[in-house]
């Protein structure tokens, strides 16, 4: 072990990360120069990412990254891109977003897929078309992002169990070879890419065939860009809702698969579907959404929605957007009965699968607390018995339960100080929110699932809240999308010394 | 290790155990010879212990008790006892609690110190004197009953991490032998009841020096019945509210003490008070009740309270009685801000100290939860170091801290599953709630609080409640009692097996 963490390696890598941020970039820049907003919004942003990332990359010829500096270079980077990729927002200068930490709010939760927004004004009378693209982009990349995470970083990391990620291409076992990782990493952007065209193909056909007027094509590609990601951020203030039922039915499956492991749905894709009934996480997850839909729709059906089929369509969305962290809308649940809401917020707490681009706990995590539980039961009657822990085929060490088990009380605990320091802020400031809101709130940032309750409901935003409460958001959404121990590490002096 | 477990010897000692409860019983059958009762309201369920009792004792003539007996002995004697002190509800005939689903939850919140209620009307016009007095008898039982459980049986049992209370009397190592524990158990007991008097000598001094008009003898009484045990109950429908600011300054500090560790605070008192700030889990205490008072005073004075002095009066009176579940009110909370609501309800998640006869997560819980985190975060850079967790001059075993961290992950994970089933019944029975009212009538009830929020408020009760929410509400106070494993093993298979 090195004496020291290496300052130099880790930037370098940044900074070859950084100059390629330049690439998306591009795409809203080309936009600009035949539409309405400035070239330079991005052109400047352009710039930053190459001359930054090359002199960054230069600090380190031969980089060597251990353990350590791939905590620091993961956490870095998305706070680094997020950097970057909000510089249009403040360049643009338009509307409540061009606010430095409002632009960083934003852009972090574009990044990290969360998919809450500072903009008290989403319209192109604010905003320019090219500026609310970037917006989607931001998301897509963060999904890119995220697969490489789960695949190549988290399970090296052995983070919060998050080695027990599986995430093997067809025929091949996961291991730390890095061309295997490479290659699987290929194949899942592949099917991530593959999906957002079926996604937008599907988007736009139903517009040209008149089932969605308000699905033209830059809406069908901006929302392409941001449903696999779980992202969630909608050109539309009133994100689903503003189109037709068609629209919300094609989005469903989509939103469905984006919180499934990426890797299990490759190998369903190309000639496995019966893995899919022996993956222990996805039957959970298929269930849950079951059996919460039911609940939610006998709920508002016959009060808020009079039509059966509006009742079965907006439960079914509103469940899936919760728990794969995707936070669109189909209808501002915030008019739905407590009921229902309180069932809502707890489902905030699921999380998509392992391996998806979903944030929150995560399935697999629940289901080995669950294992935790009963193996707790039985040895409190057998101390001396030794019983180990299975999900499907796999044999849970116990030091990957117990990192489990720490991972969602560190969850909780964080989500809970999060709310704490927003409630405390939002007095201060005047600001009188209920415990939903402010629950939600916190739980909505580190879930990076966006929408909450009430004034950060599906139709509102987050500006109200003060720079602090913003920070501390933008802290919440990193962290979370991070696994929480990939960021916090870094913050316990033993990190730095030795 | 037997091969199963021995019914008998449990049902023998559980006699032992109910026979006795004819004693407590007869406190109001005398009082009801002067009085107004019917005496037979408590003559009969005196018979029924005494009968019952002595019919199970002759089970088996010589009770050699395992460790499997020993988690149903204790779960089926808070139940059993409970059934049986429920009786005097039903007999009385009087009121709402004479319905028979009510008269358990109305006992099982005495046993367990909870203190919710499901009479409709306090007052005596309704009720007599005598069976009000045995609900306060009953917290007082309780709460003696908490105090074995502490020093006894618990740490014998392993249970989530309870081996870690250290109730060890003056000068004596706590070990396992029966003389000792006998020994300690008196000891504190003593303890209890010498502080139960002074509070009822202190509260009936402060009426007679004209300081309290409304605490005449029997309320006197009465609520130094139902402070040491973080009981709650109170024969005033406005609770501690009905009293003048006298007597609340009384209870604070005996709330205090009352949630924190009884072994810790008998050494305090005979010669080494010096413990306390050499005891971690008593400073965390006293900085959580500091802290959070400070905030909520923040939030309440100057709108809720206009005079300072009331302010800094309810704000600890109300952050104490939370978070050491005791459960009374000075002042109807539900009226104060929803942020200083908020804070309140994070707190009902804290609970006593252990050894305490608080209920709740328990501080020392937490602080165990907080070190695993810094050693989780420890061995994610360094897997191959091996750090062991101290609190204060403890070295906490692996073992016994995934003890712990499960049992906070099963409480959690046990409110929510209580929350959603109240919230689907209540549903059902058209009772509409908001989240608070929810969440907060499931944590009050698994922590042994007592009141919540809202329809579940200080100055409201739980009679609204479905039946079967009432009986889901028993389950989750009698859980919450036993620290969750204890009552929970005797529901998986394999405890009936082998
Ligand atoms: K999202
Ligand atoms: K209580």
């Amino acid at each position: 072990m090195r004496k020291q963490v290496d300052l130099f390696c880790v930037l370098s890598l940044f900074g070859a990360i950084l100059k390629w941020l330049s690439v998306p970039l591009s795409v809203p820049f080309i936009y600009s120069i035949f539409g309405r907003e400035n070239p330079l919004v991005f052109l400047i942003p352009i710039a930053v990412s190459l001359i930054a990332g090359l002199l960054l990359e230069r600090l380190d010829s031969n980089p060597q990254l251990g353990l350590r500096e791939t905590f620091l270079l993961v956490s870095l980077s998305w706070l680094g891109v997020a950097l970057v990729g909000g510089l249009p927002y403040v360049l643009a200068g338009a509307g409540t977003v061009a606010n430095p930490v409002n632009a960083l709010f934003e852009s972090m939760s574009g990044f990290t897929t969360t998919g809450a927004t500072v903009m008290a004004s989403i319209s192109f009378g604010t905003h320019s078309p090219e500026l609310m693209f970037w917006r989607q982009i931001t998301q897509w990349l963060g999904g890119m992002g995220i697969i490489v995470l789960g695949i190549a970083i988290l399970p090296r990391l052995s983070v919060g169990g998050s080695e027990l990620i599986e995430a093997e291409a067809p025929g091949t076992q996961f291991d730390r070879i890095t061309p295997r990782i490479v290659e699987t990493a290929r194949i899942l952007w592949l099917l991530y890419v593959i999906l957002t065209i079926i996604l937008g193909i599907l988007l736009y056909g139903s517009h040209l065939v008149g089932l969605s007027p308000q699905m033209d094509f830059y809406n069908a590609v901006a929302h392409a860009l941001t449903t696999m990601p779980t992202g969630g951020f909608s050109p539309e203030a009133k994100s689903i809702a503003a189109f037709s039922s068609t629209v919300q039915w094609i989005i469903i499956p989509f939103m469905f698969m984006a919180g499934t492991n990426y890797a299990l749905m490759w190998r369903a894709f190309t000639g496995s579907p019966r893995k899919l009934y022996r993956d222990t996480e996805f039957i959970f997850y298929s269930l849950i959404l079951v059996f919460t839909t039911a609940i939610i729709f006998v709920m508002v059906s016959g009060n808020t929605f009079e039509k059966t089929q509006d009742a079965i369509r907006h439960s079914l969305f509103q469940v899936l957007t919760i728990v794969t962290t995707a936070g669109y809308a189909s209808h501002d649940f915030n008019t739905w009965n407590s009921m229902a809401k309180t069932l809502l917020f707890m489902m905030m707490f699921i999380g998509g699968c392992a391996g998806s681009t979903g944030g929150g706990i995560k399935v697999f995590r629940w289901i080995v607390t669950i294992k935790m539980f009963f193996k707790q039961l039985f040895t409190t009657i057998y101390p001396r018995a030794v019983q180990s822990i299975r999900v499907g085929e796999n044999i849970i060490k116990n030091k990957t339960a117990r990192r489990v088990t720490i991972m969602i009380l560190l969850y909780i605990v964080t989500f809970l100080i999060g709310a704490l320091i927003i409630e405390i802020e939002s007095y201060r400031i005047g600001l009188d929110l209920e415990t939903l809101e402010i629950m939600s709130a916190s739980a909505a940032c580190i879930g990076n699932i966006g929408p909450g309750f009430g004034i950060v409901g599906p139709m509102n935003n987050y500006l109200a809240f003060s720079p602090l409460s913003k920070t501390v958001m933008v802290f919440l959404m990193w962290a979370g999308r991070l696994e929480l121990f990939t960021l916090f590490v870094i913050f316990i002096p033993q990190y730095w010394r030795n």
